[in-house]
């Protein structure tokens, strides 16, 4: 079984390290596969979208494991959601806000049962005194019920929805890559309905017209570009470069995005 | 059986990677656990604080591969050390010096033995030549004694001891973690001895005075608090922020500690 | 079975956790051992140097997964490499240049049999879409020659060969490792064969004379050196310093080793 593990705990210190040591001592036969470790710090808003544009990729049957925590040891609780495919552990702070974006049946459970922690349980480090054992137990098979009592509402957070109307689709930056491409928050879909993408459309970003093709290299190299990325969402890059540092934007920079008439 | 893996290497050269592919080709069966690459180049010091912050988390049996070697090739050998639960593969320079402060029982081998080693063996890359196959060989069941001879008296880095009297405990900043916070020389016992830690003792740092609570959020957004981190030790900490960053303190800082009336 | 991973896709997005849950999720039985994932975006000549200087000291059967792919979605194919010891999966880019450069039989094969990809198959993503999926049914036993038609000429990328005369060799500075310390394209055997190394020889960079010894500490703290480093080449190197920053040498400088008269 796969356990998918994502957080902001950074790779210098031996906070991701400890997590794997407490979950294999009860459970050696788990594999564990990083998705990232490098979500900035407490900002839980990357991190959802990290674990949503993740998760839908790993096999049926993974358990995701996901701390970023800003309100470690305050009232919040820890959260076991299932869902069709997949099981996650999280804080209750919504990082798993595009997961339930993206899944069709979830149900929730607070993390209550002390039972099932280590303890002393220190204020500051869940993942290792909560989430960590807890994983343990549910990889070797504990009922999720068997955690806590069912959750019903847990925190979502909002997502900026794009404005859409007949002539143009207006989104913004949601996420920007380590290659420096920039992530909207306009959907494949929203465009691909409209018609076949390829130069059919235009993005307007920082006062700059980009048509919209189908990969990085359709443009000459340092040049700008709009394209469908891997992740299912509409994406400004530099062919070989970095559109962050290029066009200057960063998250929450406005694009409108237009059909234009065929030549 | 598990190795955890400590070292100055870094992520963006192929070192870790040809350690593990090295130990992997003779015991496959081995679980690799990273506990960090990313101490600082040859910071012998740092990286006995992140091995001995982390080792107790380990499952019992678990061998520890440690390199952070400044001295390579030269005269200094390289060290076994076995525990009640652990053995620890290390050069003899004091990357163990947190390990023997926490270990009860600790006996010692010298690694001389060239008979486990890869030949030729390099002046420069000892964790692939010698300690790779050493650990391998050992997990794959030779015994300690058969790597070399009896190391009686490994080196054991200095620790700054906190000064201890009756009104105060004046400590400094051992290690900076990836949050910013400020990891101290002062154990959580010497101050919980003294009383219920929760607002029973204030630390001064950079004349600031700072209340003793439990968690990060029990201070609003952006201010400093001193608290027990979850390796044991005071630690002062900004909630959602960087303390080395934001009070400009470094390694060697000093803080105080003192207890306060109650109100 | 080893699957050797190296990618420029870095740590802090997904995509190194996509890759190896699509692999994982049709053959979970593979060990996947990372080499680097920061291969510096889209530098294929650093990627192939990194690959060279890794591949040779993993265990016979490893496949070696490597993605550092700027022409992603364009014309360029997929490459399957099979030497006597290994087989990679590659853009054909020039990537496995230094791959080729040290295996004596090669027989490549273009990846072109969408029978084995995942479908859709993205413009943006090959590494996920594409060479995951091939690297799982190769590994679980599909032969070579299924995925595509012979590849009689991959793509080999120059590689700047070093000057040599009978007193002197010029190379340069062809690749910067995480210590700083600046990698030459003169190979030890170059220099070991006109006499043994220590002392013997003496490398020019920069306007410094410095002596060939054989391992960091030979100098004190600091000073610069030139030595064979572990990955079969010429290195100048500080003791535990950053030869890059002290000696403001990046890729391409100039270095000239000459045989000094015995004193």
């Amino acid at each position: 079984m796969i356990l998918g593990f994502l957080s902001d705990f950074g790779l210098k210190d031996p906070y991701v390290g400890i997590v794997k040591a407490v979950v294999l001592g009860s459970n050696p036969a788990l594999r564990i596969v990083d998705i990232s470790h490098q979500v900035a710090p407490q900002d839980v808003i990357g991190g959802s979208f990290v674990l949503g544009s993740a998760f839908r990729e790993f096999p049926s049957g993974t358990v995701f494991f996901a701390i970023v925590d800003p309100g470690v040891g305050s009232q919040r609780t820890g959260l076991l959601a299932v869902t069709e495919h997949y099981t996650f552990l999280a804080p209750d702070n919504g990082l798993l806000s595009m997961v339930f974006r993206y899944s069709k049946k979830v149900t929730c459970f607070s993390i209550e049962n002390t039972h099932y922690f280590r303890h002393p349980v220190s204020d500051t480090f869940h993942g290792r005194d909560i989430f960590a054992p807890v994983a343990a137990h549910l990889t070797l098979g504990v009922e999720p019920q068997s955690f806590g009592p069912p959750c019903p509402d847990p925190v979502r957070l909002p997502w900026p929805e794009p404005v859409i109307t007949e002539h143009y689709i207006e989104g913004e930056v949601i996420y920007i890559d380590g290659f420096g491409s920039l992530i909207l928050n306009i959907a494949a879909d929203l465009i691909q309905h409209r018609g076949p993408v390829r130069k059919q459309f235009k993005a307007d970003i920082k006062g700059m017209e980009l048509s919209l093709l189908s990969t990085y290299s359709d443009v000459a190299k340092g040049k700008p570009i709009a394209l469908i990325g891997s992740s299912g969402f509409l994406e400004v890059a530099i062919n070989q470069g970095s559109a962050a540092e290029v066009l200057g934007a960063g998250i929450g920079e406005p694009v409108v995005v237009r059909k234009v008439p065929k030549v």
